[in-house]
């Protein structure tokens, strides 16, 4: 399934984008970012699961925002993207 | 239907704050800011066709990004919030 992740973070201080950059981290492991501060990630229940925890474990709650959006397993038609950075086909054929 | 409005755009000119106010004040007129640039919409059919194009005339497709997620009407338990700045329940009474 497919979950997409927007984080709010403020990035003037440093704290702020030692924690944008480990969120990153820790969803490019699964997915892509597609944005700034946006990332889908594809994974199955357990796999969720254990990325939910490690994100909540990374972020500041009392300054940043984070939000989880399940897109279930039928999400290529439900995404549009217009501009910049078209991101990848995480399940298409690897092409080198 | 809810329609999630993520939008990637530089603020170090004074331009791009331009379009992302914008973005930010034709979003509101259907819904909310959940996060800096990000926007939750409550839309049907016609509404969403006229915002998306409204959309597409605001932003300048060669330096930012925007996406939009179709999260159709069952969308309140596909969403979670953690941190500062939990949303508002768009369509709950409104409590004065």
């Amino acid at each position: 399934m497919l979950v997409l992740i927007t984080y709010d973070v403020s990035t003037t201080d440093s704290a702020g984008q030692r924690r944008l950059r480990q969120v990153a981290k820790t969803c490019l492991n699964c997915g892509q970012r597609v944005q700034n501060s946006v990332f889908e990630c594809i994974v199955d229940a357990a796999e969720w699961t254990s990325l939910r925890l490690r994100l909540l474990e990374l972020i500041d709650p009392e300054q940043d925002s984070i939000r989880f959006y399940q897109l279930g397993n039928q999400y290529k038609n439900k995404i549009e993207h217009v501009g910049t950075k078209s991101s990848l086909d995480l399940e298409g054929p690897l092409i080198l």
